[in-house]
């Protein structure tokens, strides 16, 4: 099956066989390419981030200080923004990337983590949702009360966040901001604001590592960093690839810190068989 | 035996089976509750932290900016302030947490790191112990420094400042604070001013793990949020069932890393067997 | 083989028996003195970092704000200072205990991440490298970029930047800075401006696991800080040690996570027949 016959925009129903054989040209590409991922992050991910992009082939820079963007943003492949520790001091960093990004046509990539826990952090997520990601990753309480806030209470929504309640929420925001929109849950759900897929793939106890949902989203912006144009099948891909090492790392582990390890070397080694056989995204209604 | 029946605070000698089944008792809470546990604390111990807190059953939040405080802190079920990489900028918003705090009797867990390191942070520390900290958790140094600072020189401790030395500065710092103390050591010691006891589990090789003090601390958070009324039985059991993590790991490790891995899954997997038969909190004299 | 008749200075072609009973020495004389390291470094190694040292022997402080310098600084046996999350707010402190270590004979350590990163990244390398550290450690990169900008372009130097091609780099930034200079790569090159020799230890992928360039560089600090008046030594030393812990933990590596876990765990259990039979430093021309 060739991928150049691929546009998933197109397709009614993506088969898993083609999104599988897209996921594995995608990491193929970014272990071919390393692309430089820059990564203003939180200070409890930025760990686990580097060596998830370094066991994916990808190139890590935690690089956040404003002074430096001018000089460095330009080289990179890639911008990744997470606030999951964010400070005032550190927004203006932020903004300036962002925006380098947003004018010069570098895709970037945004994780709003606890988007709802104050009104600076939500009001902070608004700006740099302004700012035009390419990519907006987040749970479904996040993805819900950024999508509240940019376009108002969506319906059919309940309590209990689940990733499947978050569609709704997920398509308004997408439409709204142009960007992708991903929801992770116990299926991570993907839309362009009009296609929705589903990514089947990982293991319930990668919630109980610190810093996965992070992680993830970096691979993304390696992922979209190696093919821009096509930002949905790398949304997809990234996280269903993610989950596949999740799903093999767990076969060797003992429980949640063994997980992390096993996770991140089976990232490192997958393959084309791993990828093809296990990767499992199917259209999503 | 009735937990009900078990009021630790009148036993003149607590027993070893009442303690352990406090300590199960305690963790099967923060398992079913999953208290939020907001953490101010180190870049160093960030990950270990929220791993630590995610193994537990916790749900650990890294929020430390000070404009954050008013509307997040009112939903922590605890709060966790450590200085270990303190700088003047982080110091108001650790003051603010602890006010709120300290105003809304939500419970909260100092670390004084280091306090004795220099004039600013023994400073900063004595004014974080006047707003009232529930648990107040270091090694013998520090809170051997602490309880000079706040109530003059203690006799009976040498240089050596062995965790066993320092049960009068740490009876004579939880007098002056009001707060449990606890001391970490080959025997951790815990006192409410007036009753001392030992927790005696745990490894040696766990100090040549960086962050498991300040981890150990978090989890204290933890059982103290599942049962503020009970900060001294709640603090012994955390550290207690640490420990237990610790000498269960320590059977799979081939040196430090490894061990800080499988105390981590060990954490996550303790069942009633392993907390009964192995918690050892006895009385201190 | 009597160390005391050990003067690599002198000798042409320092024996690699020479460099092995050396390299175990000092390893032997961390573990015996636990050196205070005080590290001022980026956010991503620090947790590896305080690992790398706790599991060699010595005791790691990540003390870096600069109201603590005055009453801190003067406790450590050596600084380590390391610019890879560098931001203006940060210099001021790096520098003070710099200027400390300078005036006071204090054995110091700089690591230039991504020198070249940036205008203000480079300026401040250079404002830290006059300040007389005793080590530079960097990769073939980031060494060039700093002695172009010491002393002006070197011949010889390829685009490939191998470390072997930033030999005469990092001669000219030794001769200019006073400094010893060494370079990382598949074979990591040392030398004191005139004398040159490579350490041959370690593995490919340890590059793909974060901050292990850092945490090598607070290795150097701690070795530096056992034989001040040797930094040549212990700067060759202590990367070959560290390679050495890389090669028998890949022996029971799956993947760069995995490698992380038993390098840590190789360097804690190091005894002197795996450092006399492995570590592999020869003259250099």
């Amino acid at each position: 099956m060739s991928l150049s016959h691929m546009e998933p925009e197109s397709m009614e129903k993506p088969e898993t066989t083609v999104w599988a054989s897209k996921a594995w040209a995608l990491l193929s590409a970014v272990r071919g390419q390393s692309p430089l991922i820059q990564c203003i992050t939180n200070f409890v991910s930025m760990d686990l981030m580097a060596n998830t992009l370094l066991s994916a082939g990808a190139s890590p820079a935690m690089i956040h200080s404003i002074v430096e963007i001018p000089d460095f943003t330009p080289h990179a492949n890639a911008l990744y923004i997470n606030v999951g520790t964010l400070s005032p001091d550190w927004l203006p960093a932020m903004k300036a990337a962002a925006e380098l990004a947003c004018r010069t046509g570098k895709p970037w990539v945004l994780d709003p983590v606890a988007s709802g826990a104050s009104g600076f952090r939500l009001r902070a997520c608004l700006e740099l949702v302004e700012l035009k990601p390419t990519v907006i990753r987040g749970n479904a309480s996040e993805v819900i009360a950024l999508s509240k806030a940019s376009v108002g209470p969506t319906k059919g929504v309940d309590s209990s966040h689940e990733s499947t309640d978050a569609v709704d929420a997920a398509k308004s925001l997408s439409k709204a901001s142009g960007a992708i929109v991903a929801v992770s849950g116990a299926v991570d759900i993907i839309t362009d604001g009009e296609l929705v897929v589903g990514a089947h793939n990982g293991v319930a106890m990668m919630q109980r590592i610190t810093a996965t949902g992070c992680s993830v989203t970096a691979l993304i912006a390696a992922f979209v960093a190696v093919d821009p144009s096509h930002a949905f099948e790398a949304t997809a891909s990234a996280l269903s690839v993610f989950g596949v090492a999740g799903e093999m790392g767990m076969k060797m582990a003992n429980g949640p810190a063994s997980l992390r390890m096993h996770l991140i070397d089976s990232l490192h080694g997958l393959d084309e068989v791993d990828v093809l056989s296990r990767v499992n995204i199917t259209g999503f209604s």
